[in-house]
C-alpha cells in the first residue's frame, strides 16, 4: 500500500476556469477501467511542457515537441494508459497523429492543437480503434470537476490514484491550481516523471509561464527516484488559462513568486505521491545531501544512495546496516572527496564522523529511526555551500512481484 | 541456488609452486566456520594488485597500496570474513596493521610484506583478538593444495565456493594457474571485484605481470554487475612464484600472450562464478554490445541494461517485456543516438529494430528464450567498429529476501 498517502477527498481538487475533463473506458488493456482522459483547454489560455531525455523516447513525446513548436495555442490533452506507444518506430507516429486527428474533428480544432500522452507497456502497438472508439465517450463525459477521475484515468501499475491543489490570491483575487500526475515503477524522471498536468487560471506571460515551468520541475519531479529507470514516456505539462481576472504576470515580481511557489507545492505534492505509491513500497525516505560545494554533486551522492539496492532492501528490513549508505557516497564519483570530514545522521542521529562510526552511537538508536514509515537522512559533506533535497522509497518483495507479473 | 555453477572437485584446482594456503575458524562472526586464510608466498616472487576506486574503500585496501609501494618482495595475505573493515576510520587502519604484525610475527618476515583483506559488514569494528587467536592455526594449516578450502574460508553470502585453474606449457615447461574469488551481492567492481586471488608459478617481470594485471581486469572483474554497488573492499591479486622453469618474460612475445591469455580465462571463470552465484540469481545473462563508436559507449549500454531493476525483475519472471530494453538503451546517455539504427537479438531472435519491434518478431519466440538459465542478448548501435561483453544475473525475490536478512 502507498506509504502514507491520504485519499484524495471528493471537492479536494479545485476546478480550474477553462480546464474541463472526460474519461471514458476505452478497453485499451483490460476491460472495464478508466484508461482514456480527454482535457480540454479554452482559447487563450497558455501552455508548457518538458518531456522525457530517454534518446528512445514514445511517439506521443516526440509529436507533443512538435506540436508546442508549431501552433500558438494548444487546445486539449489526449491521454491513454495501458499502452506507451513507445518502440513502436514510424508506425506509432502515424497512430499518434491520427488520435489528435480524431480529436480534432470531434472539438473542431486544428490537430497540432492536441497533445497526446500514453503509458503502459513499452513495444506494443497502439490500439489506435479502441482509443478512437472511446473518444465520444469522453467528450460526453466532459466536466471540470473531473480531476480525480481524470487521475485515475492515467494509472497503470498506481494503487492510488493522486492529484494536488491550491488556492492562492494574486492582487485581491482568488487563484486556482490543480494538477494530476501518474507512476509507480520506471520512475527517475530526467527533465520531467512519467505524467504529470497542472493547471491554473491565472494569467501569465508564455516566457514566465516556461521559466516557472523549468524552475519547478527541478525541485520537484527531477528529485524523485523508485528504481532508476528513466520512462520513455516522461512528460510533465502546466496550463494557465489567463481567466483570474488579475493583470498579466510578466515581470518576475512578487505575483510571480506567489504564483511560482503554489506550482511548486502541487508539483511537490504529486511527486511525493508518485514515490508514496512507488512499486512496493514501505518506506518514504527523504535524502537531504548539504554543504556540498555544488548543487551538482550532492544529487549526485543523493542519486547514489537512492537507487542502490542494498540500501533500499535494508530500509525495506528496518535493519540500519548503514555501512551501505558510506559504500554508496563512497562509488558517487565525487572527485577529491575526504572522508573523514563527511558526517552521517539518520533522523537525528549520528550515525557516522571522521571516516567512521561516531563514537556515541548506538545499533538500538539507529533502530529505532528505521521502524518509521517516513524516514530522513543527512549527508554533510562540508566542503561547501550546496544542498539538496530528494525523495524516494524502499526496495521489497511487492516490487519484484509486480514488475515480474506487470503484463500477465 | 548458483547458475550451472559446476561444484568444484577436489584435484581440480592445481597447487601453484610457492604457495600455501593455511585455514582457521576463527569465529569472527559465526560460530564454527572457516572464516580466516593465509596465503604464504616464497621468496623471490612477484605480487601485482588492483583496487577499488570506492572514496569509501577500506582500511585494509589502503594498507595494500602502500604495502605494494614500500617492499619489494610481499610474502604473505591474510584475509577474513565476517568483517569488511571499512567505515572504521583511524581505528580501522591501526586494526589491519596489527594483523599485519601478528603474521610478520608469526612467519619471521616484515610487516609491510603482508597485503591484509577484509569482507563483509561495513561500519563494525574488526574484532582484531578473534583475528589474532586465529592465525597460529591458519599457520599449522598451511598446505599447497588447500585452494578449495580457501575458496570457502573467503565466502559471505556467497552459496558456493568459487575457484578456476588452467595448465598451460611456456618453453616446453608445465606452467600452473589457480585462482579462487568471492563475491555475491555488492557487486559492480570498479578496477577489481570484491576479493579474488590468482597465482602463477610463471616467471615474469613485475612491469609484464602489473600490464597482464590491468587488461585482464578490464576483461573480467570489470565487466559484471549483481545490483550496481561498488564494494569499499574490492581487490584483485595477482601472484607470480617465478618457479616454473622457463625464461623469464620480460616482452609483450608469444610466452606473454600464452600467459596473458590462461590468466584472463582463469578470471573470467572467477568473475562468472560470481554473477551466477549473484545474489538470489536464477539466470545468467550476457550482453553483448557491437558496433558502437568506441567501447566506453558500448560499456555504458550494457550497465544501464544490467542495472535495470525492471529489466532484471522481468527475466526472473522469464517475461520477454522486452521494450525495457529499448528504455534502458535510451537512458544510457550515448550521444546523438540515432535508434532507428539499433537492432536488439534476444538469443537468435530479432525483437527491435528501425525504432520499433520487429516485423517478424512474435512473443512466442521471445518466451522461447527467456525460458532459458542461460541467455545472451545482443544490441547492434550500427555507427561504429567498437563493442563489448558484460554478465550479470536477474534480480529475484530471493535477493530482497538475502538483503533484508543479511545481519540477521
Amino acid at each position: 500500500m502507498p506509504v502514507n498517502l491520504k485519499p484524495l477527498s471528493p471537492g479536494s481538487i479545485f476546478p480550474i476556469k477553462g480546464i474541463s475533463l472526460g474519461i471514458a473506458k476505452a478497453h485499451i488493456k483490460k476491460p472495464n477501467r478508466k484508461d482514456l482522459l480527454l482535457m480540454t483547454i479554452e482559447k487563450g489560455s497558455r501552455v508548457s511542457g518538458v518531456f522525457t531525455q530517454n534518446s528512445f523516447c514514445a511517439a506521443p513525446v516526440l509529436l507533443c515537441k512538435k506540436h508546442l513548436k508549431s501552433v500558438s495555442e494548444i487546445r486539449a490533452l489526449i491521454i491513454n494508459t495501458g499502452c506507451a506507444n513507445a518502440g513502436t518506430g514510424e508506425e506509432g507516429i502515424l497512430n499518434a497523429i491520427e488520435t489528435c486527428d480524431a480529436v480534432s474533428q470531434l472539438l473542431s480544432i486544428q490537430s497540432e492543437q492536441v497533445l497526446p500522452f500514453s503509458t503502459g507497456v513499452i513495444l506494443e502497438k497502439l490500439p489506435i480503434d479502441k482509443i478512437k472508439n472511446g473518444l465520444s465517450d469522453t467528450v460526453k463525459n466532459l466536466d471540470p470537476h473531473h480531476w480525480i477521475d481524470a487521475a485515475e484515468a492515467i494509472m497503470t501499475t498506481d494503487i492510488a490514484p493522486k492529484a494536488a491543489s491550491r488556492k492562492i490570491k494574486i492582487q485581491n483575487k482568488e487563484v486556482f491550481i490543480s494538477g494530476i500526475s501518474k507512476g509507480s515503477g520506471m520512475i527517475h524522471p530526467n527533465m520531467a516523471t512519467m505524467l504529470s498536468f497542472v493547471a491554473t487560471d491565472a494569467s501569465i506571460t508564455q516566457t514566465l509561464l516556461d521559466k516557472i515551468l523549468k524552475e519547478v520541475t527541478e525541485q520537484s519531479f527531477n528529485c524523485i527516484t523508485v528504481d532508476g529507470d528513466t520512462s520513455t514516456n516522461d512528460s510533465f505539462i502546466l496550463i494557465a488559462t489567463q481567466q483570474s481576472g488579475h493583470h498579466e504576470i510578466n515581470q518576475v515580481n512578487e505575483d510571480y513568486q506567489t504564483l511560482k511557489h503554489a506550482i511548486q507545492e502541487v508539483a511537490i505534492d504529486l511527486a511525493q505521491a508518485i514515490v508514496r505509491d512507488g512499486e512496493g513500497a514501505t518506506k518514504f525516505i527523504t535524502i537531504q545531501v548539504e554543504s556540498g560545494a555544488d548543487e551538482a554533486e550532492c544529487r549526485k551522492v543523493a542519486f547514489s544512495i537512492a537507487h542502490s539496492p542494498l540500501i533500499k532492501t535494508a530500509f525495506f528490513a528496518s535493519d540500519p546496516n548503514l555501512g551501505r549508505i558510506l559504500a554508496a557516497i563512497g562509488y558517487a564519483g565525487i572527485e577529491a572527496l575526504d572522508i573523514t570530514k563527511i558526517q552521517l545522521f539518520l533522523g537525528n542521529v549520528l550515525v557516522a564522523e571522521n571516516g567512521g562510526r561516531a563514537e556515541t552511537y548506538t545499533e538500538s538508536q539507529g533502530q529505532e529511526v528505521m521502524k518509521h514509515s517516513e524516514i530522513t537522512m543527512r549527508i554533510l559533506l562540508n566542503r561547501g555551500q550546496a544542498k539538496t533535497t530528494i525523495w524516494t522509497c524502499d526496495f521489497s518483495y511487492d516490487y519484484v512481484k509486480i514488475n515480474a507479473d506487470y503484463r500477465t
